[in-house]
């Protein structure tokens, strides 16, 4: 492991979840409610399903949490976490060798709005470290009533952006999207898709960094139109109970199969941050 | 695998759904919507997931769902299926052996009612036979706002049913049930307990399928002194609130833990009859 970008890294992570909660409390004020912010909460980690594991586990997080009228719950975590590995876990990870040790650090961000007219968004950017080290991510949609100019401005905008780094990063990480964000049982897509990546180590480290922080900084751009142009938008029971419905799958999704709900849970996080994700008023018909 | 059990078990599967289907539409009737019915949905089973798996696929089950005005929604399903597990699913099974070949029928209830002072109710029996064959299920209570007199009398009759087959049996399948139903990652349990078993293989086969049947035939008088005495009770929206969050807990659950929903969705089930437990109107705060 190399301690110079961990560090580097996490510095980032901590300043992009701050900028982004700027920016979207700014955008709540905008075309919601002017008072409404972040509530802040830390945790420090504990390890309390593998107390016998090796190693003082350590690290935690910032949850962050907003309440407002255009978004109805939009949660923004970052954290940095190390330890060990179970060992059970440690067969599905990467490079988790003989001691399990790890570090990792990352934002995520998954926003309900309360227009049925807005879609959902997830965005995740992390570097995890093992005896290898990676980044991953993406950002990703998941809308309750399909638009689809807003879904090709999206795509655009995500293409855009990943053609500055490689040609071949959009095409490959929007498959990725597709197959990951899918609910087999269903046969069905969870979203419209976006994004995702994983294991993105090039030899370049500078170079994915720098990836990964022009998805970060892209999110405010993706979602800003999103907003503006839906959120005023008259809806009725239809579009509510399709929200309901919608947001179900996305429980579905991230319960049954999401990677990093799974991490958190298996390496000791704070559930309600890794919970964070579960939308408010939801159903199954 | 011993065909005569099978087809007695599978009988007894099917005669007990119709039987709690019409306690329920009774009760219903009494103390709510005196219309409302359930709805059966027949289902062939599809091995979607692995069609390459060897064997023919087969068998299916009845879907029963009930919406009301005491029972916001019951669900009450028959299965009978067989085929052959995927290779990754085998490795998990009591002595599913080389060919992984299973036969596996049951019912399965969830019950969420309407009123947050009526508890939610979970019931299953069930038979399988790989290269051993057993049973397995229980029953047991989530009280989104517990009472103690309710909670005391159910563990009371269940208590009795066990006795009349073994002293044994109520100690160890309600430690059982208390700790399957455990929620490590709140670290809470999912509801106020009742029993749960499984590899039930006594070597007297009558003897364990006529203990499977009591706790079948036990369920309506379990469940009706419940609706009686607490669903005509007047709530407030904090009471609401109470039982959207344990509803959402009973999805944390079944989504993340549940055994059989995991088999349904790993035997390529059918995902409707499996995701019938989940609840109308849930939220996350």
């Amino acid at each position: 492991m190399t301690p110079q970008h961990q560090q580097k890294a996490e510095q980032w992570f901590r300043q992009i979840q701050k900028q982004i909660i700027a920016g979207l409390e700014a955008l709540e004020a905008e075309y919601g409610d002017e008072t409404a912010q972040f509530q802040l909460t830390r945790w420090q980690r504990q390890n309390k399903y593998h107390p016998s594991a090796p190693g003082a586990p350590g690290g935690g997080g910032t949850m962050a949490v907003l309440r407002g009228r255009v978004f109805e719950k939009a949660g923004v975590n970052f954290s940095a976490v190390h330890g060990h590995f179970s060992e059970k876990y440690r067969a599905e990870i990467l490079g988790a060798g003989e001691s399990g040790a790890f570090w990792a650090s990352g934002v995520s961000l998954v926003i309900h709005p309360t227009s049925p007219f807005v879609p959902i968004i997830h965005m995740n950017t992390r570097m995890i470290a093992t005896e290898k080290q990676w980044f991953g991510g993406g950002v990703d949609l998941t809308s309750c009533i399909p638009n689809t100019e807003d879904t090709a401005r999206f795509h655009q905008q995500v293409k855009a952006c990943c053609d500055r780094f490689d040609p071949d990063h959009y095409p490959k990480f929007k498959a990725w999207c597709d197959e990951y964000f899918f609910l087999p049982h269903r046969d069905e897509a969870r979203g419209v898709g976006g994004i995702f990546y994983d294991y993105l180590d090039s030899g370049d480290w500078n170079q994915d960094f720098a990836f990964t922080q022009a998805i970060g900084a892209l999110f405010l751009d993706l979602y800003r139109p999103l907003v503006q142009e839906n959120a005023h938008r008259p809806w009725g029971e239809a579009e509510a109970e399709a929200q309901r419905l919608k947001r179900g799958r996305y429980v579905e999704f991230n319960l049954l199969f999401d990677r990093g709900t799974r991490f958190g849970l298996m390496t000791g996080g704070n559930t309600e941050a890794i919970l964070m994700s579960l939308p408010p008023r939801t159903g199954w018909k």
